[in-house]
């Protein structure tokens, strides 16, 4: 049987790390097997992708350019590692996946949604992931973590309007995909966000039981 | 008044670097400011994914990440140099252009021209070459002369019949534009082929000064 796709996304600070790590702990006790990959990356080439896209650079990037390498990079992970892990069989969770760039580049770029939605028809046909849970906290709440974390990548050294553009792109995601995304309250403690978390897949469980 | 955007293309051995300074003697000759750039390339984000589509790897490269990034450093080098030069007036010489994709990822990798065309409209609007010079030689001969040149790229890696593929498709595109494509026979002695490039500049130039 197909296995699945479950993505989580989130602005800067929002605790996907931590929560990856709560989340393969679940797929674990549940006797899954999956593996855990992120976006962009993934790949040997796409994570040269990644490199180009996160570093810091005098260069002026061209909106254009970035959407593409998104793309580039995403190409390559669906044909080296999500389709076939999926095709055996095993789960995939990602760390970012389309909807980031319908939230980074779309919204937060004001790109728009035209040109994302015609590169993810291309490069995607109708795969879409099966469970996103969409983590959530006020941005300036994340930028503060982030910013006690690490020097900043070329994404973290944008605006704060920047990431509230962004934010608001999740929550209209989340509520035009109420099928297959949670919103998840991540401005809680750390017990209260798993708590969500937990549910979250859980009743996802639920729903794969009844329809077997 | 905006500069003209002449293009170089050609498969594998077939004498592109030594004619490109040719060329750069003609302009100079009449006096024109021009800039002598390449694709992928141009940019330093450009070069970087120019690297990354060139260097020979053990994983394999979905065709459609190689077509993104050829895109994504093609957006890029048009945003930060072709466009403003051209707009300042200057001439721009570049060694390959989206031409190059129809022929080695069209018809080399065989993915078909519409997802080309679409990503050509996406990113290029209706910026094309004003003029394109299409340096013709048999395969065989190409890659021997390339094989004594250096190590094989990744592209250079590819076997004869790739290459049939991508000659037949220049071909075909100097049928298709003959407004703006010169077909030249690069089998023959370096000052015949330079005679030919030559010609061709001269009438190009001919029918600008016709137009003014």
């Amino acid at each position: 049987m197909q296995g699945k796709f479950l993505t989580i996304e989130g602005t800067e600070g929002v605790g996907k790390t931590t929560n990856i790590e709560f989340i393969k702990g679940w797929l674990e006790a549940k006797g899954i097997s999956y593996v855990n990959t992120r976006e962009p990356g993934g790949t040997p080439l796409a994570e040269g992708i990644r490199q180009l896209l996160l570093e810091p650079r005098d260069e002026i990037v061209c909106s254009e350019t970035e959407l593409l390498l998104m793309f580039a990079g995403r190409a390559q992970h669906l044909d080296q590692v999500i389709e076939p892990q999926l095709t055996a069989g095993n789960w995939v969770l990602c760390d970012r996946f389309t909807d980031a760039t319908y939230a980074y580049q779309g919204a937060g770029r004001k790109m728009g949604f035209d040109l994302i939605s015609n590169l993810e028809s291309m490069i995607q046909g109708d795969l879409r992931p099966d469970l996103t849970l969409i983590l959530d906290i006020p941005v300036e709440q994340g930028l503060q973590r982030a910013g006690e974390r690490s020097e900043p990548d070329r994404f973290e050294q944008e605006q704060t309007e920047f990431f509230k553009r962004v934010r608001e792109a999740y929550h209209n995601i989340a509520e035009q995909y109420p099928e297959r995304c949670v919103l998840i309250d991540a401005s809680v403690s750390l017990p209260l966000v798993q708590a969500q978390i937990g549910d979250a897949l859980d009743n996802f469980w639920s729903l794969l039981e009844e329809c077997r």
